[in-house]
């Protein structure tokens, strides 16, 4: 069994944004996909999908690029490498939904290939909700953890716990929401694994339409009034301080000359901040801020 | 003539933060400002001063800080520094007006001084309009020549040409506003020439009130609708993105555990994002991205 070339994983990878974006649409049952292809000076290019104004989900992208050309100083300098070509591909994925009951998530697949041998995948998924409530998260930890045990029992605890360490919002001592997995750096053995971790990271893009769907399902019907569109806001403010803050794949595509419109399309539509906003003691907006930590166990979280 | 010292400057910059709350207090007519004092565990601490809901000022704070104690490690490598204790104090101004009108504005001044003798100032004021409007950019910029003038002619071109480069949202291509003036590291020669920075940057401090009420007093009355509301909105969407993504103040101090709620204070009430957001040919709007470049010469600009 020979390894899949990284032009057949750009091939496979544009794939599962086409299902993605096919099962997104059937759920939303409302807006469509627009689609923005695009062309990188220095090689590659992608193509970028917005969901705007749907029944469902207000805002959103489902990004597929592959890139390619000379590996960015930047890179070679933090992994201590000599000049190099490099290939990326990936999907890349942010929804922002209408309803404040229903959560924001996230899910991204890639593959990085150097010629001189070195690569890796990496990829995540992970949900924010506006309102944590304890079911919808054991729901989403325990279809991701029968995801990764389907390829090593070792992945969903090492890799939940690499998600509670990236989607941190250090500056507010709070998780970006109940976590999920997050890995990166996995590199093959042999050919047999390199075909493992690239069927687990399409298991992972192919998890993500069934797990979203159910919580657009489920959690759209919700009734909700303006306390908890203006929550959202706020919850989608601390969303866009993580992203621009933190999160090393906007950083560094910001500034890597990356295409920002598709780098941004995980701004929410709309955000708002207040100084030193309290949610009252006893209400659902203190319960879910006392719950954005670190090593919370969702999978036998009791209330 | 001996130097001030640096518990003398801070209680000089707190007055400065007196002068212009009251200042602003008198302009809007219709808010106040509410004070929060915080002690920081290292030792100093700050008095922030936060309007929200005026007649004008829809949010802003005026913040004053003096702090010390062991130099962060960050300070210390970034200048190749033994360790020292460090004293630091300021006061620093975003407001964020009701109206898309009247622009956003934004202003500091800080000195900063290290056991072993280091010292210098900073600072800046610069002005970000929602809509560009030629006669108000050079309003702007006289004044802040006229201030840079009384103590150096040299200021104004070096000053202008750094805010050019510092207020600049590379990710976009764009610059923050119709810029102003921004200064770091400047260290006195002698103790007259320390007085005449701590003098330049009081005059700064001083000119902010003056400037900014006249453009409260003159755009607060223009009309407007729902369109230039939106506008106002995703141009606040770009603030957040040069306060979070670039700007190496708000960065330091979310990455040294700073108080986040006054770093943060900069943010707006709501913001907005579009993908691929585009003007209409020939509209205001076009005209102000058009006008969003450095090195604009807004003192001799004609339409």
């Amino acid at each position: 069994m020979s390894r899949k070339s990284k032009e057949e994983i750009a091939i496979i990878y544009q794939g599962i944004q086409d299902h993605i974006c096919s099962e997104l649409e059937i759920h939303d049952g409302g807006g469509s996909f627009m689609e923005d292809l695009w062309d990188r000076p220095e090689g590659g290019g992608g193509r970028t999908r917005i969901f705007q104004n749907g029944n469902i989900i207000e805002k959103g992208g489902v990004a597929f690029s592959a890139v390619h050309g000379p590996t960015p100083e930047k890179i070679l300098a933090k992994l201590g490498l000599e000049k190099s070509d490099f290939f990326a591909t990936g999907v890349s994925i942010v929804l922002h939904p209408k309803s404040p009951m229903v959560p924001i998530i996230h899910m991204n697949i890639r593959y990085f290939e150097m010629d001189n041998g070195t690569h890796w995948f990496g990829g995540g998924i992970d949900l924010t909700p506006h309102y944590i409530v304890p079911e919808d998260a054991r729901y989403f930890h325990q279809e991701v953890k029968k995801v990764c045990d389907r390829f090593d029992p070792a992945y969903y605890p090492k890799f939940k716990a690499w998600a509670d360490e990236y989607f941190f919002v250090k500056h507010r001592n709070e998780t970006r929401g109940v976590g999920g997995i997050f890995y990166d750096r996995l590199s093959a053995q042999s050919d047999e694994h390199f075909e493992e971790i690239l069927n687990f990271s399409l298991a992972v893009g192919r998890l993500f339409p069934d797990v979203y769907g159910y919580f657009m399902e489920k959690n759209s019907p919700l009734p909700y009034g303006e306390k908890e569109k203006q929550w959202q806001n706020l919850r989608r403010g601390r969303y866009v301080e993580f992203n621009l803050v933190w999160d090393a794949g906007t950083k560094f595509g910001l500034d890597t000359n990356g295409r920002t419109e598709s780098i941004l399309m995980s701004m929410p539509p709309l955000a708002e901040w207040k100084y030193m906003h309290q949610p009252a003691p006893g209400s659902p907006e203190e319960f879910t801020l006392e719950h954005l930590k670190k090593d919370m166990d969702w999978l036998s979280y009791t209330l």
